[in-house]
């Protein structure tokens, strides 16, 4: 790469990225409803017409002040073409408008936006990817340090990425106090509240709401299955664990998934296709929800795991699919029990469980609640959040 | 329907619901792996032997308290047989089976839960639907009246009803404090947060971070499609609105998105099919959401629209599909432009909009902030909450 390497913020409008200019324009040509752009690095990328006009920057297409379009794609015609373009002497791309409009777009953002084939390939390489695990995970638990996370941006960074990419992470050294979790929370943004409180205390009680507050085994599942959107991280922070039992198992729902792909691609199918209802009800609040037990994004990848015996209705699907679906969740139950995927470990007080809800299932083995006491604080932050603050934290 | 009509709550462990008796049980035959049953009224149901081992209710495979579900059909197995069936005095279907284990089915919630083809149907047309409406609503708009909605149970469900089916509605006679809207969003649930708080103020800032909080024209969009779930309902509540200009405008989403279907399905489906970002940034928030503009549900139903031009990227598609989809956005903009879609009120101190966020686009005009004062108040609530309490509501 030959190109003038720069990295002044060079959007048109400050949107806190930088647009460092990997290669310069070298040359325009006109079609019949698009431009195409030659780069110093031989690339060639098409840009429509309409795209062009329809990502305008000025201060009359953008409000300065928000980042935001004032401007809708729709009040110039479809035909619109330009009359004039040139690179000027900042190697900025200009366009001068039939209608008398004039466009102007930096190099490093329009490298950035392109979306001829090699283009688009980058970006999609770019993008953070899933690091599956299994039973090994448990000699390399992704563990961090409580005050470090709290007073530091970058150790923040770190364990955040872990969460991103591995899913099941432990922090250490926490104070053992109810007020630790909404200050850790508040680190990265606010909590996703639930009918089980902001924050929820796992603990038996004898009126029990849900299997989670009882001292049997808990299988392997994903917190409130029963909500359109599952609670993205889960914190379960130990204040008090004397208990005999009640160890703490994680699988790594996705790599148990993309197991199942390859193993039986037609069970696979299956989980991804059949809607299955979750549900909770309570004297005051009965939540239903309907979803296949394994999402894909939409490049196929799995994205999401949707699962909880205890939570799930009887199945409703057409009779020739039944045997197939019973035949689909025995082997993904079979499979969550199989040791190649599961860590256990005892989670003592001191410690915190931050986990991805969505991936990593997690599940709590039987304790004598006449042998000590147990209690668990726990709360939600959803993955939107976690995101975003990762991108502040990069900026 | 000559079958006795009885309505105890006959579920082995309550759940909150009643299963009455449409018909008995009239014969019960085995196949290989089901049972086939017969209904007093004719109707014939399968039901496989997994499935009825999965569904046994006794207090070894469920929980009384929580009423939820201790066995795993893994721990079954997959060959396991009924040694005898038969219905009971009191019409329930009785099952031993091979390995000792004693089932009894329910008539009513074996009925409820058959999925023979008939029975599925039925259940299919139970559910609700949205009522589609257009500028006609103009004329009918549900409205509801506070004091009402906030002392009497059966008003209000009355009032989440039309949220639900039909996706805007007006309350009236609402104080003008600011405690109001908390208190009105607890007759429903709790609040969904977001970076711009719990509660929210819709007013022209100088430092908006939203051109929400401007005084210019905000176009027909849905809040927040910059999370993986938009915001359920939206809830503005005026305390003064005494500027000139500034009127509300709803459209239905799904009507809108219907009517594409009829007059061009390519573009429809362009719409359904791709993924379009959404990003918000702030000095202290970066959200992005990869989504299409309009998303289907199971059955293909138009379930959910995603479209702010004001919070759109650049769009990234391959070239071939570039033309296709301008002329599909082009003509989704135009269509919520049009008189025959378009509701067009001004909210006045002491009322309050409510409406389905991710199903009614809600525009803002022009207004003048000089010429007065305007204040609306803002919070969400997602529709698992609303239909949470739609149930509870209606036991």
């Amino acid at each position: 790469m030959n190109a003038v390497e720069s990295s002044v913020n060079a959007a048109p409008v400050a949107d806190w990225r930088n647009y460092p200019i990997h290669a310069n324009l070298a040359g325009v040509h006109s079609a019949s409803d698009r431009l195409s752009v030659t780069w110093s690095d031989g690339r060639i990328s098409p840009f429509h017409h309409q795209w062009l006009r329809d990502n305008c920057a000025c201060n009359q297409c953008v409000f300065s002040v928000t980042r935001e379009q004032l401007f809708e794609i729709v009040d110039a015609p479809e035909s619109l073409h330009p009359q004039r373009t040139r690179i000027d002497e900042h190697g900025h791309l200009l366009i001068d408008w039939q209608d008398g409009h004039h466009s102007s777009f930096h190099p490093g953002w329009l490298r950035a936006h392109a979306y001829d084939d090699a283009s688009r390939a980058e970006r999609f390489a770019r993008q953070p990817q899933s690091r599956l695990w299994g039973a090994e995970l448990s000699e390399q638990l992704p563990q961090f340090d409580y005050p470090s996370v709290m007073s530091d941006d970058s150790a923040l960074l770190q364990w955040l990425l872990a969460v991103r990419d591995i899913g099941v992470t432990q922090l250490c050294d926490v104070p053992t106090t109810e007020d630790v979790l909404p200050a850790l929370a508040k680190r990265i943004s606010f909590i996703r509240e639930s009918n089980f409180g902001v924050l929820f205390d796992v603990q038996s009680k004898a009126d029990a709401d849900s299997n989670a507050y009882t001292a049997f085994n808990l299988p392997l599942h994903t917190d409130l299955p029963t909500r359109e959107l599952q609670p993205g991280l889960q914190f379960l922070h130990c204040l008090v664990n004397d208990a005999t039992g009640g160890e703490s198992v994680f699988v790594d729902g996705f790599a148990i998934a993309e197991a199942l792909r390859q193993e039986a691609p037609e069970l696979f199918r299956t989980l991804c296709e059949t809607p299955v209802e979750f549900r909770n009800r309570s004297r005051t609040s009965d939540y239903h929800c309907l979803a296949p037990i394994i999402a894909l994004d939409a490049r196929g990848v799995v994205s999401e795991i949707r699962m909880s015996n205890f939570l799930r209705s009887a199945f409703d699907a057409p009779v020739e699919q039944m045997p197939a679906l019973y035949s689909a969740y025995r082997r993904f139950i079979a499979m969550t029990r199989e040791p190649r995927f599961r860590v256990q470990r005892r989670l003592n007080a001191g410690q915190l469980w931050c986990f991805d809800n969505r991936r990593a299932m997690h599940a709590r083995t039987e304790f004598d609640p006449a042998s000590g006491a147990r209690h668990f604080k726990g709360c939600y932050i959803d993955r939107d959040e976690l995101l975003s603050r990762i991108r502040v934290l990069q900026r």
